[in-house]
């Protein structure tokens, strides 16, 4: 037997060239998002599934996804106690950490440890990140499970709220144990392409940090279609610095946005600064003779098309009821006067609500763009 | 314990739910190629990987690629002897095909049992399909191993053939004896993107049949950018009746033409057909009035896209040096009378390369477009 | 003088090289639907616009985009009144067809001479085709153009009829005049991506022809993205012919069907036949075994996707509640047993509504699967 | 005939509605080329048609094309002398510029008033720019054409030189007088997706600005496929400010850089920073650890894809032989260790060619990585 182990060690360093070429070919596409209030802004998606509990990828897969994706951070959440493939695949709750850390590592990107905690309703899924052993967490008792998770210092947030219970009644005796004991940090507002209204309204009442992640469990390309323009959920998180401790600090302190269906759910204070940071009028000073037209030409510096309509109507100036802003490119808004016999400088301001940014349950961002006109005869 | 038993349970009705809705949210692109001389073209992908040996994906995903992928036919043939997921996944020959079968069978897919024997060089590596059991093969003799395959029935194909050797020589003794002792029916002249040219020769040579396999580990997404107009390799076999009897009856038949790389490689008896049914011309009468064009619309019908060459001249008439004919879609054949003052009906002979189809290395289908041309002053 | 002269002949022969060479690189992508009732299906757009109104291309032009987006017939309906480029270009209404005519030719595209009747509310906009000579219909008054327009034995359409006056009240007395004199034989339904709802109805009760145009001014391409899968408006006419005489027979047959934004708008004879030999169930045999799922393939062979929706229940199956069906692909349908006790063959109807197939305002095309069910306990 | 006046005013309202609709549904690509030296890179096509001579689109076609594709200059450069459609549109040289100039305004697109003058071999095809008048320059003598330009200021430079004589000879005795007489500034190295060679020799011999157009005649989007990743030719100008002065004088210093095919063709003073500012090691501290891989993520800031190849070995690490860095992609290059016993740091350099930036005909740009390397056993 001893040339057969002498075969594996040959194999094994051919099959190791193959794989290389592959890494080399592939590409990656950035997350276009400004850094904002003196943050930097990070890409996360921070519930992945493998083989090694009901999803269907080696651990690596995930690593590479996600650096192809741009995103900056990933945790790999595998379910402690549903367990399909367990005949086949030991398992062992640290594995997937383990065996994805090296290609993490090779690509630049952060790794979390995490597992999901997967219990009946009323309990529900809760995942817990940043921890430092995942096999402590499992135990027979759910709240063993969320308490032991939290000794660790994790950040554990509820997952899919609404998912099972979609009368706006899930968040039950236990969610509330979990909140008074300030065991439950944040929770989804969005998993894979579900918006969960009620639940962005707990966790803005509860004071929880906004989550949204994928949930994948297939190869991210069966879900999420980029050639068609589509992006995997995620979260962006406003860090201090690029390290697994900055991220856990942000996270705490509820400094993230949401990024889903070509949504954003954020608190105003994010979500403001980072439109505003994204999106600029590539001309301010305008002139409107008559009623001539004039077009300010808008750039969308980010990832996310913003969809924009009027909240308000400006005396003697026309402007455009809706305007789409799609994704780094720039569009015009067309301005015109009233054909007034006024003339002389003025500053205006152009309100626009973002339909396709949520500052609370249907509660879109308003905005207001500032232009100085000179109006002539 | 009971409990947390239970909790599992409706865990896997509800994640089922999950599953079901991405499957009806999947689409399936047909591969188009015609049936040729009373057999049925089936699309097949006969060397794949999965968790099982040193693949990256769980066996139910190749499943589903290949579904959506147009393919008709899906052999799994994890490595026997390269095992590097052997301390997380157990290794077990069969596994990949039970795992992969009910899924196969939901999606009217063929599966095709198999292994991949992997021994050092000069054996190399090959796969055997339509296997009973995967895991006699299994042996430390590497002879024994193909002899056994055989004594099941296998089609047995020589993989790669010169992926560790280019210099001409990879057909070595062993290839030989396996030849001599009717043990080796097929060889890959593609392996995913590489074209073996010498390998080519020896199928044509030998009689083998000709194969062309992605050899995927990863999620075929990652290696094939069908947005970008790529495909996966595949061979396409004429088959009797769409039966695992039928296809193993026409791979031993050696009917098959490989795709890949948008390249046909076939012998002539299949590239001729396949070509001559895929390419029409929509019009075969046309005029010619002194130097004015006429032009002829080509409809390819097929999912490859043929590059022609005009192969000689045709007096009085002027006809496109170059045509390209993309997949699924007319263009127009531009021809042009010489101005001469023949007058009369005339039957004309276009003579044309496809550079990319293959019947010998280096040897392109050499076809004909005819055509009634009425010549008019 | 004369060797001047020369030049330009030189460099009209150069030059038409250069456009010839262009012609034979495009490629035309066939728009898919079925012949049905023993009539073959024609793509039509019979409402476009050049430089000699208010277009912005050349007639050739018109043309070539035509045959690129599949289309079989084709009108240059020029404005006789409204002339802004007149200072520029010498008006001459039947230029545009003239100046077409031998590139229509050339792509094998049938060509109908026609021009747009272009008054002020309520006369509005007509556009007449199939015309003789189009000098004669440029008259002051309005009324006489429609009358010498039908003279001609043209067939005269309403352009987008609630353009300017969307209060359900554009049908006037001089439509209801036209009409009583049978001298309107048509409506669009869908003027470019506008649906006029109220005009749908009117020509429902009053027995006229349903039309799809585009009504083109720019280059085709700056208002239809086909890379993101948008398709040009266009009528779909039913013809007992290719020629022009057949053409205008089916249309005052009223044998008609709108495609527009992915919706198709005709009568229900119409609808329901396009929709049947376009959609086919690749199985219709299938067994159900208690609460297992059984998966049938839905293939779409037509450039339309069709959205479907349930419009009933089956007792013992469930099947899914909305159904997509992307053109050109195929799909699975899952269905699933009720895990009864029955067992034996049954035949079974599954009913849906084709959301995006109006055959009437607000009424939707219904269709239904038949599927021969044996269950099994 | 009042009545029938007050029509065409009514029409002429309401159709400028659609064009404005349609404006605002339109964006803008950018193409991004970094600014260098203290210039700002402005991207440019100063060759192109309208009806007013063999192209077939209105002159506010150009204009909104250019603006789609990201263009910041646009010239409209029609025949003097070659006028096909002559007996429908009234030969006036100044107005293809008149008429695009207010949508170039409304666009904030720099127009650049020009013309083609049109003349037979060996003199050629020359495009006067930077015109005050264009009507003076169509003479009966080709040389006074020429003059005539060059006393209004214009900028000359010779269009597609090798396009009829392919034998290297192209350059005769009148573009040696011209050159003598300093009347022939620039040349074209690419005329739309041709490139001549020997024409860019000649431009280095005797110091003449290099120049890229697209000539196009058609709708833009029949040419160039922006959807499968083409980009139309350009030339890029590096301009001291945004006015057309700052440009005609960055075109007289040769300040450019030709785009076309993916491809930069410019001197290597400007290629050269023209790459260092667009692509970017991500880190450049690494360190290998015996035999093992470091991976260095490379990212791309514009709109060209780069192909690098190896030029030369480094003591002790390799590195790709090959890397490709697609158009605003990060990929990964790896580096990996001899595995030697050595240890400590050290400065490496990674000398590489670019496939696709020609400083002179055969002759591309070598380009080198700097990493700071600690070497570890």
């Amino acid at each position: 037997m001893r040339k057969h182990a002498f075969v594996f060690l040959n194999a094994a360093i051919v099959i190791a060239a193959f794989i290389v070429f592959r890494a080399q070919a592939q590409e990656r596409t950035e997350v276009v998002f400004p850094n904002i209030k003196g943050y930097k802004t990070l890409a996360c998606d921070l519930h992945t599934h493998t083989v090694f509990s009901d999803g269907v990828v080696w651990p690596t897969v995930r690593v590479r996804e996600a650096w192809r994706n741009g995103l900056d951070v990933l945790s790999i959440t595998d379910h402690l106690e549903y367990l399909p493939h367990k005949d086949d695949v030991r398992p062992e709750f640290n594995r997937p950490y383990e065996i994805a850390k090296p290609e993490a590592d090779n690509l630049h990107l952060m790794l979390i440890r995490g597992v999901e905690i997967t219990r009946d309703e009323p309990h529900g899924h809760f995942n817990a990140i940043f921890l430092e052993d995942c096999n402590p967490i499992n135990t027979p008792e759910q709240k063993d499970a969320v308490r032991l998770a939290n000794e660790q210092g994790a950040f554990v947030f509820w997952n899919h709220p609404e998912w099972k219970r979609k009368d706006g009644k899930a968040w039950c005796g236990i969610q509330q144990e979990y909140h008074d004991l300030g065991w439950m940090h944040g929770l989804e507002v969005f998993n894979a392409r579900s918006y969960y209204k009620n639940a962005h309204q707990w966790a803005l009442d509860n004071d929880l940090t906004l989550m949204g992640t994928t949930d994948i469990h297939s190869p991210i390309d069966e879900a999420y279609d980029y050639a068609r323009g589509e992006h995997r959920t995620m979260t962006l998180v406003f860090v201090e610095a690029e390290t697994p401790e900055a991220v856990k600090e942000a996270l705490f302190a509820k400094r993230t946005a949401v990024f889903a269906n070509n949504t954003l759910v954020a608190r105003e204070e994010w979500a403001a600064p980072l439109f505003e940071a994204a999106v600029k009028l590539q001309t301010t000073d305008i002139s409107l003779k008559g009623k001539n037209a004039f077009f300010v030409p808008v750039h969308n510096h980010s990832s996310a098309s913003y969809e924009l309509e009027a909240n308000g109507r400006v005396r003697g100036v026309s402007f455009p009821g809706a305007l789409r802003l799609p994704a780094g490119k720039t569009v015009m808004m067309r301005l015109q006067g009233g054909g007034g016999t006024t003339s002389g400088q003025e500053k205006i301001v152009l309100p626009y609500r973002v339909k396709n940014i949520l500052i609370a349950p249907d509660t879109y961002l308003e905005i207001a763009f500032e232009l100085n006109v000179t109006f002539c005869e």
